[in-house]
């Protein structure tokens, strides 16, 4: 119900939005088999017929930079995943600029704005509504669970849309695509004369004095206990027939077990829009599934950077940031040597933070999120570190929109992850020759939502009870009140053994060290990265100490988490890390020794991307050139202080 | 130049075709910017308009079930993956049955009647040529390097093809549709007429007399040292203008460092084709060229079966065996425990054997290949491999076709991979959830082209001798003219440190394993699996020893090329050697243990399946399963001889 003394202008685009609505509806609406649509018939033409010697009959697509707008309800995580993939449908097949009308929840707005933002597609305008306004208008209305009150939110769309919207295409977030919206857009054609006359009829009726009506007297005379917005739709609809115009069955191939639409897909030469409004969505039974799970399974595992394109011809189109990254990129010499790494510090990776169902954790002061991220190939430590870490977890995956999906069959068929709703994964889809090592751990950072993080990496597993003595600690060194900020340290070790007892207690561990089982991180290899936590003295300490920072210091600390971030331009391997350590040595951060913490590095072969590079001399000399510019920066923010650090890194290449 | 004599039905015939091929080669020639084309005009729409109120003068489209005819000149190892992008492409947008004639060389026939046969895509038919039968017709013609003789086919493809083919679209394979190409069919209509005179006039001439004399008077009076096909046809096309019917410029954008094409897509709505006839092809410096290399890389990594889809509506689709096929996958009751074994088993894989150029080992009496299998997570093994086996590798390599892209440019990017051109690698292309580890044996298998075969798993270093030392015994045990077949083991080892000194001699090994830096493999887990190699008697042994066949035995074997297949029922992890060996005992292979041969397994992460699937109950269940089946099948085939290896399992499980 709008508020009173809204303007006429109002109420007319409203229902001028509603007629489209309604359409809309009829189209993408859950009732799998309504009765009107089998029977659908458009211009004598039923089946979209392909034959273009008739094409008279086709209402002319628009020109082909007029913006079509689309409206989607949708709320919660695994909404977000769906709506994706219909968004890739329908930006794989459009030709014209698009306006994307959001009404979200809080948890699907957080994601898609997100999302959106880092996709960076041209000529696609975004829009968010907040669902909680709507809810007011619908809430009186019975109906049976949480995602009902998002369906009945259709009903009312008009009330949160522009008034400068004159029509809008709704859509369902379970439908694919497998032809140009803009064909649809065109049929508004037809309605040409329905809408006005549905405009003059309406201005003395008015939609939401209709449609609530129908409503009461649904719930009034049917005894009926809940309704869904499809049973509202059906009463207006069997009330004022002239009110619907039917569209081509092809528009609406609805999928389920006994699904009456292969009279119309038989026919057909086109089908351009599937439906998965059964429960069972791609599992259904049906002898043509293959062919239409095909066409969704096409979109679920498409890469949404190739969406990138520009329309050409149009102008305006580009998104926020796009432009200065185009020029960003022009600069580069292809020719420079470490055009790569340039190219790859430059990229923006779309980014689906919280792919999963998530549940934030409670707020409480000393609570440690631990942060970590990954590719494909690590996603069998997961179960792994569950069972070390009970606390809350932010990792961000580094995958292909294929790889995604693969992951979450992953989670969902594991019960030790899919039982956990406190680990939260963003994932940062694959763009590049170069792991994206600090932009990853930036996502992973900038998710966590407890006051203090665990900078950890996934191929560490943390002694059983690191959870609670990290909570332990931060709360017995107050390290919320200090008069420093601090930066704890948790020793690293690790094993070259893939057969391996975890122990249980530090003695455990320091008898393992002494068997030869263990070895301090790196110890052989890389000494420097950890020599300063200064593990003889960890052997016997009783309590937290404090360590000074050292060149190549490269710790895993716990931190508040509105530390410093990683500096992103380090991409694939080497010194991602240490520049970190430096960056808290310069805004002062103490270092202290947890005396009881420690984590232990599991055996892994190379990965594909250590292997490429770390042979390579070019790739080195790229590595030196980025330390150097970041020495730089250092300077330029931290003045004389930073000298240290040039000095450091300068006496450690002598050295070397 | 056509054999005299051949019937006029056939002049007439080929004549037609060329025409045809004419306005293919018009489209799709390699002549970057020919004049005629960038002034191409098309009933006054030189953009191909989408307005469809003006879309009377688009020709309609064929009725949904005509067949349309596609023919392609491929030729080795490049052209053959680069087509396979082509017809992806072609595939996606088409709505009716195709015929492709494949004029292709021994090499591309061999990869592509493969790829073809194991895609089963409905509604295609294939069929191959032999290109050498061309070549006479066209090799007096100087051209400048090999392929130009391929390009020169499209002159004379007329009298290769059938008679009853009427029209024909001619499609390079550096070409991507973003379209039906029944669109392009469509265009023939416009011929209608200029078929009709080009008969009646060429009826009298003779389109081979005219291409033939016109070649020679280019090469007389223009000096020319060589021609392309592109050089005939601009010939023919300069004295007889009157042939050329020019198309929208959208179907065919042509991507050039300099390209015009700018000008016709810019006010083009769609885009039909994108030509990549620059030499840099994807790397083409064009400032839209990110648009293109989006719609290229969307086929280029895009699973090709997900285009095993059915045209509704039409009949006789189904290429051999699909039906029977179908009706398999129908008859499994997904309510069974062991579905996705069965499912898996079933499964056809898309195979593209020698994905990579590769050059046939001479044929030499006692050679051996290495034949193994891998899937992405082990490609870091590859460069080890190559230094520790000089001779031919057969790899069959599980990969989905994004991977196999990733893979190649894997290979191209290390000297140590892409200097070998004696490994060959078979792409198969992942479909569901097991991996199919015994299919990928066979593949692998089937495609070695030594008389003998080294049958090894992808994470085993053979000892750097070895290939040496193999073709040496085979020669003096006369392995080819012993009166029982033999198969040659060779000793199991592995280690579980990742840094690792492989030794380099047999003296060097022993130390090592007494030193506990090496073990038996599997020695603790699986001790059954390789005790009967009796690596005690081996220690010591100077000639090679004979051992007998016990349960569970899966040693690493030396066996000719003709050796039974591996038995494709056991998919995913466990008893799949085993199966195999008792195979080679109950067809009676003596096992002769070499003194002098090992080879050592590497540790790995655990792969995601294993992981997955060790813990998993109802896996081991489905296991055994398959393990009593294959029994049932053994002595169904060796009767009585085959009740050992049922005591033996008996016997086993009863001590497990």
């Amino acid at each position: 119900m709008l508020p009173r003394g809204r303007p006429r202008a109002l109420g007319a685009a409203t229902l001028l939005l509603l007629l489209l609505l309604v359409v809309g509806f009829f189209l993408f609406g859950r009732d799998p088999e309504y009765g009107l649509r089998a029977a659908a018939t458009f211009d004598g033409d039923p089946y979209g017929s392909r034959n273009r010697s008739a094409s008279g009959l086709h209402p002319p697509l628009p020109p082909k930079c007029e913006l079509l707008h689309v409206a989607i309800v949708c709320a919660g995580h695994n909404s977000s995943r769906e709506v994706i993939t219909l968004v890739k449908s329908v930006l794989f097949y459009r030709k014209n600029p698009l306006h994307l009308h959001l009404v979200t929840d809080a948890v699907a707005r957080n994601i898609l704005e997100t999302l959106f933002r880092t996709w960076m597609v041209p000529a696609l305008v975004i829009r968010f509504y907040d669902a909680e306004e709507l809810k007011p208008l619908i809430s009186w209305i019975p109906n049976t669970h949480y995602s009902g009150l998002y369906g009945l939110m259709k009903l009312v769309l008009p009330s949160i849309l522009p008034l400068s919207l004159a029509r809008v295409i709704v859509l369902d977030t379970d439908v694919t695509f497998s032809s140009d919206i803009a064909e649809l857009w065109a049929l508004f054609a037809h309605f040409s004369g329905v809408i006005l006359l549905w405009l003059d009829r309406l201005r003395q009726t008015g939609w939401e004095q209709m449609w609530t009506l129908m409503a009461k007297r649904e719930l009034l005379t049917l005894t009926a206990t809940s309704l869904a917005d499809q049973d509202v739709f059906n009463a207006v609809i069997k009330e004022h027939p002239e009110l619907v115009h039917p569209l081509p069955c092809v528009w609406n191939v609805q999928l389920s077990d006994h699904t009456l639409a292969e009279r119309c897909y038989l026919e057909a030469a086109d089908l351009k829009v599937i439906h998965w409004n059964s429960p069972k969505k791609l599992r259904v039974k049906n002898k043509h599934a293959e062919f239409f799970r095909n066409l969704h399974l096409t979109f679920l595992g498409y890469d949404g950077k190739l969406l990138r394109r520009e329309l050409f011809g149009c102008p305006n189109q580009l998104p926020p940031g796009a432009e200065q990254l185009q020029q960003a990129l022009a600069q580069l010499d292809e020719e420079e040597p470490c055009f790569e790494f340039r190219q790859q510090q430059l990229t923006v990776h779309r980014v689906h933070i919280t792919f999963l169902p998530h549940q934030p954790p409670p707020p409480r002061p000393h609570d440690v999120t631990l942060v970590a991220q990954l590719s494909m190939d690590r996603l069998q430590m997961l179960e792994a570190l569950c069972r070390h870490w009970s606390g809350p977890m932010s990792l961000a995956l580094y995958l292909t929109d294929a790889d995604a999906q693969q992951f979450l069959h992953f989670v969902e068929t594991s019960p030790v992850l899919s039982a956990r709703k406190d680990v939260a994964y963003h994932i940062v889809y694959r763009d590049g020759p170069l792991y994206p090592v600090n932009q990853l751990r930036n996502v992973a950072l900038a998710q966590a939502l407890t006051p203090y993080v665990f900078l950890s990496d996934i191929d560490f597993l943390p002694a059983y009870s690191l959870y609670d003595y990290l909570r332990a600690s931060i709360e017995q060194l107050e390290l919320g009140s200090r008069p420093r900020k601090a930066a704890l340290v948790v020793p690293a070790f690790e094993t070259l053994h893939y057969r391996f007892s975890f122990p249980n207690s530090k003695a455990e561990l320091l008898t393992l060290l002494d068997a030869g089982s263990l070895h301090i991180f790196r110890y052989h290899e890389w000494p420097q990265g950890h020599a300063p936590t200064a593990y003889a003295h960890w052997r016997e300490a009783q309590a937290p100490y404090q360590v000074q920072w050292a060149a190549d210091y490269e710790p895993y600390v716990v931190v508040p988490r509105d530390c410093p971030r990683y500096d992103p331009r380090f991409v694939g391997f080497g010194w991602n890390k240490v520049a970190h350590i430096i960056e808290l040595d310069a805004q002062e951060y103490e270092l202290l020794v947890l005396p009881e913490a420690f984590s232990i590095h599991l055996p892994h072969a190379p990965s594909l991307d250590i292997s490429r590079f770390r042979s390579s001399p070019a790739y080195r000399d790229c590595l030196q050139a980025l330390k150097e510019e970041f020495h730089q920066d250092l300077s330029r923010r931290y003045g004389a202080a930073a000298l240290k650090y040039l000095t450091a890194l300068q006496q450690s290449q002598s050295r070397a």
